[in-house]
């Protein structure tokens, strides 16, 4: 009987240790002699249905660099998508032709590196799978920077992604420190309906700098009057504040403030104004100090130059725990880090039914966040601390990041 | 007769080498006999007048590592101001108290690191000396992210600013490429008056990324429709189209088009709105394509995790030169930066007299930027990339870079 192939896929948006995972699947098949060819599908399930595979085990044997640089590559790789499977029940032909080509590669697992979505997939095609009698095994490897995945201690990429988040709010402090005046910056950071990224600006704290003065979280309402308070009493003891703010934030009836606000203080295009410029508005209206806003935007899930050891050593442990799970027979589940010890920090990989996990959403416990709301607990800090530490190699050519590409459609297309 | 004492101050907006310079001041000072104490004046020129001084030579004294950690470490340790001198002829006992100063602390030279405002300061300081007979020396050190500085081949702190602008690009690239639907992302980049740091956007360039597709610049007039018509051109060959801009663009009449197009369609208040958000909102009217705009924002200037070794060295000589030429007699001159060779790259610290510096912005000449207005030439390309050169070792510990922190007033304050 000839040896199986496997098949890895990237979906969602982009973090920085996406490739670490990708690197761990490829690394572990090719080391492994159970199975032939690892094969990537280009922009995540998509390829699969269009037919639009590339070869990674060639990859690995004609670049002797390429699981390293992979490892420390920013984004999909493989590229990615949005796309989500249709229920059974309404199209059963994309389910049937998605297995046929599994059949045709000769698959024998099928990993998919996402998020919630990607999770989805994984649920219905294991689904899908059990009802057929396929004894493809299909294994979810969680990413997310949001950090909102179920059941897993935390979410690669999400250490990451925290780590550029601190850094950032460390120089921006820096920067905002140095004049007299009294001033007010703002920083808006992602996670629509999760404060885990916004939370780790918190991480900034060292033994000379206290910003960010204050943190806002979607987990808690938000109340304007309260802001614009907590702003004029940091600034009674000190000149320049700092403020972290989830772009999630909404009010008591559950409302976005990037949008109400927009609306009531006649922003113009609801749409145009992040949360970040409606707090600097509130503060410039209500206050008068020197203002100013800034929106930490992608960059915060693709910055791989600054990016966490632990992150990227664990998602590449991911990848490579996902291989040896296939191989003894596990299926229809994600791979999840455990935290087993917290001194020292020390975490097992384990692996949880993916039922109960697709589409359910992970917010901060409130008794993570102060009673104000408006700041993180200990609790909450020493749980982060841990995931931001070591930096990778990344070398360095010309001056710039050397990172893989992403491997785009015209270069990778191919029918093997 | 007693050795004579040193001051040096830091003034205008933050870079990531201009502490450097001060390093190399510092460590000139204290390694050369010839001065006796080096002082740092606080909130730049402001610390002089309000008699808020540091004694430096201490701090090398105290902390082994206080050199190597200054010299990687953003914004101003001493603080900075927006201070401008008044007039000699409406207020000439500011120029009377501040060369009383210089008498009380014994000072046989004062060193002045800045931008286009501060080397006024040299300016009219080294005026009022020569007027009453003073021997201090009044010597100039430039910085500033915007490279507009005459005389000097390229300002300490551009190089910098300009490898943090090249990766965020190549790293939004990889962002951006992962998906197959067609999308434009625009990046905004400081500088009002001069394009030089928008134009590092084209080191992002590699042998896989050719982005950023299009770049406009101050220095050339902004026509919407034309801007319209170029990023339908490359839509016709790419998916993902990244556009670099600066934040100081301008139409023909010489209206920022940040405030322009804002008024035109109806953002509501004009200064709400980037530049990079106007050109997102035309192309989301004219082209109905995904668009994104990101601000790269204060980042650009004080993220010193990825600077460029080769601007921190020439900003650190910049400090140590001053210091010589000082004790050589110079006096009312700014240092300056020679390209003496472009193969191999070699620079040579030269000084130019302060007049005709002063007040004076450098813009890319127009035959740097090519015939349509949207993109470098080569020559201007050979110009910067020896600037982002290198990566000078960066501490972390608990996961966050090691500097020094910025000298609060607070921390600070001393009547030595």
């Amino acid at each position: 009987m000839s040896k199986k192939n496997v098949i890895v896929a990237q979906s969602g948006g982009p973090t920085v240790a996406i490739n670490a995972s990708l690197a761990g699947v490829v690394d572990a098949t090719v080391k492994n002699d159970a199975y032939e060819t690892v094969y990537g599908s280009i922009y995540g399930i998509l390829g699969i249905l269009e037919d639009n595979l590339m070869n990674l085990s060639d990859q690995v044997a004609t670049n002797p660099n390429f699981i390293d640089t992979l490892k420390i590559s920013p984004a999909m790789y493989l590229g990615s998508c949005r796309y989500k499977l249709p229920s059974y029940e309404t199209d059963a032909n994309t389910y049937s032709f998605i297995f046929k080509q599994f059949e045709k590669y000769n698959v024998g697992a099928f990993f998919y590196i996402g998020g919630n979505d990607s999770m989805d997939t994984v649920l219905k095609l294991s689904h899908y799978g059990e009802q057929i009698g396929s004894d493809v095994r299909i294994i979810g490897i969680p990413k997310t920077i949001d950090n909102d995945l179920c059941i897993t201690d935390h979410t690669p990429g999400y250490g990451s992604a925290a780590k550029y988040v601190a850094s950032s709010i460390l120089e921006v402090a820096h920067d905002t420190f140095i004049y007299s005046v009294k001033s007010v910056t703002i920083v808006e950071i992602m996670g629509r309906d999760a404060g885990w990224l916004t939370a780790a600006s918190a991480l900034a704290r060292n033994d000379y700098n206290s910003a960010p003065h204050l943190i806002y979280f979607p987990e808690v309402a938000f109340d304007t009057e309260q802001f614009i308070e907590d702003v004029k009493i940091q600034l009674e003891t000190r000149n320049n504040v700092i403020v972290a703010v989830s772009e999630g934030i909404r009010d008591k009836e559950g409302n976005y403030i990037s949008a109400t606000t927009a609306a009531n203080d006649q922003f113009g295009h609801s749409q145009l104004s992040g949360t970040g410029k409606c707090l600097e508005q509130l503060v410039k209206d209500s206050i008068g100090v020197k203002v100013r806003s800034i929106e930490l935007n992608v960059l915060q899930r693709c910055a791989a130059h600054i990016s966490s050891l632990t992150d990227i050593n664990e998602s590449f442990s991911l990848g490579s725990h996902a291989v040896e799970y296939a191989l003894a027979g596990k299926s229809k589940c994600m791979l999840t880090l455990n935290r087993v010890s917290e001194q020292p920090y020390t975490i097992e990989i384990g692996t949880a039914d993916i039922d109960g996990i697709a589409n359910e959403a992970k917010s901060i416990p409130r008794e993570w966040i102060n009673n104000a709301g408006n700041d993180i607990t200990q609790e909450l800090y020493n749980y982060m601390a841990p995931l931001i530490i070591g930096e990778p190699t990344v070398n360095y050519k010309d001056g710039l990041p050397v990172y893989l590409p992403v491997n785009h459609l015209d270069q990778s297309h191919m029918h093997v």
